[in-house]
């Protein structure tokens, strides 16, 4: 049976990510991959758990690895002294948002190099041959990590770089053991949902706010940062019900 | 003035990347990371923070790291579980030890790429172009992550998943904004020893063991593990006296 490594942020897009893994291997061949890396806020794994759950991944198949790229500083998501960027407008070739002009403030140096290195030595002490990370060069284009180019260069160096990987090329396996996934890489917002919607996703549970506001001990969206922008927007254009809670 | 980012380990073959380092682009210019991954001994950090103190590098420009590994498993280093083995004479090319029979229980699932792409995050965040790190072929040719084919597959991918890296691939800059340096690649323990030696590196600062003994606070190397063998070897073949503290 094809194992599959997930890594899930709590957001909406690598729950559908998540979803779609599923539909393809199988919901026993998936395993999940979170990070606590010292953001600014615990709700996103808490959501990743909630998703993780919802979706069939027995919790000894979710690791939540600790990562302190606090130490390494350099972005608004894990340094408090950064502002969180609001009000602009957000994404897509029209935004006037940070979104538009190049890297974002939201940007954590290194960030998906450093999750996919662990998750592809999660994939390996596990036996999967595939990793799935939900990202999106549509929407999050400013992101250099987000991106086909990207994602193929890092397949490669982890091939390279593992046990699994060096075997299976020595083997003669084109590409090696490991494969990275990127279903939704060209996908606008409303396509994701759409596509979350068809597997029956159940949204409520993700978290994508960079700002949330907490009340009775729930995180509500603050529906003005450029995640949120981007999300609500992409509810309005799927034609799905928004069942985010807003503050 | 160029700047450098040196991964520290603690052990003798990162402390003289890091003198190489200095001698390169200068003490001034040298910044250093070190990780506590769940490793099973917190000696290793200390030598670090020795090590980087005695060549130059100030508290605030040396970052520790904590990444963990020890949540995804696999490795006799994170896993208690898992023994260590010993007594059966390591690495070489003539070596009966696990060094000889492909990848050793000792190797960590994807650690140096997990390492590596933390360090391509600090040196975006202080603007360094180059990456030091201390692997070697020669007695580690267990360890997938430690060739060069592996090293130039991360620079590559570290380039393209950074804002600093795509930036100056966009101004049409070769290769990108980060190099990644393996001075210690292609030499011989000895021979890494006596450039060690020239440079002044204080070889009793470093800890290589995988399995210590603790006597009055001190870690003792246990002079049978495999790291002990080798680097014991290579002070006898390089005419360099010895002063690790054995138990």
């Amino acid at each position: 049976m094809t194992r599959a490594v997930v890594l899930l942020s709590g957001g909406l897009d690598s729950a559908v990510a998540l979803a779609i893994a599923r539909e393809q291997v199988g919901a026993g061949g998936c395993f999940a991959i979170s990070f606590d890396y010292g953001q600014r806020h615990g709700h996103e794994l808490a959501a990743a758990r909630r998703v993780a759950g919802r979706l069939g991944v027995a919790s000894e198949r979710h690791v939540v690895v600790r990562v302190g790229l606090d130490a390494i500083g350099g972005s608004a998501l894990t340094d408090t002294r950064i502002e969180v960027p609001k009000g602009r407008g957000a994404g897509g070739a029209g935004g006037a948002g940070e979104m538009a002009h190049g890297v974002p403030v939201t940007y954590v140096p290194a960030r998906n190099l450093v999750f996919l290195s662990c998750a592809a030595g999660f994939a390996e002490t596990v036996g999967a041959s595939r990793l799935y990370i939900g990202v999106n060069a549509v929407d999050y284009s400013g992101y250099p990590d987000c991106r086909s180019e990207f994602i193929e260069a890092f397949e490669r160096a982890a091939n390279l770089g593992t046990k699994a990987g060096v075997e299976a090329l020595a083997r003669g396996e084109v590409g090696g053991a490991l494969r990275v996934c990127v279903p939704l890489v060209r996908m606008s917002k409303a396509a994701i949902i759409r596509r979350g919607a068809e597997l029956g996703v159940d949204f409520a549970l993700t978290h994508s706010c960079y700002d949330p506001v907490v009340r009775d001990e729930q995180a509500l969206a603050c529906g003005r940062c450029d995640s949120c922008v981007i999300r609500r927007r992409g509810f309005e254009e799927a034609g799905v019900r928004d069942t985010t809670r807003y503050a």
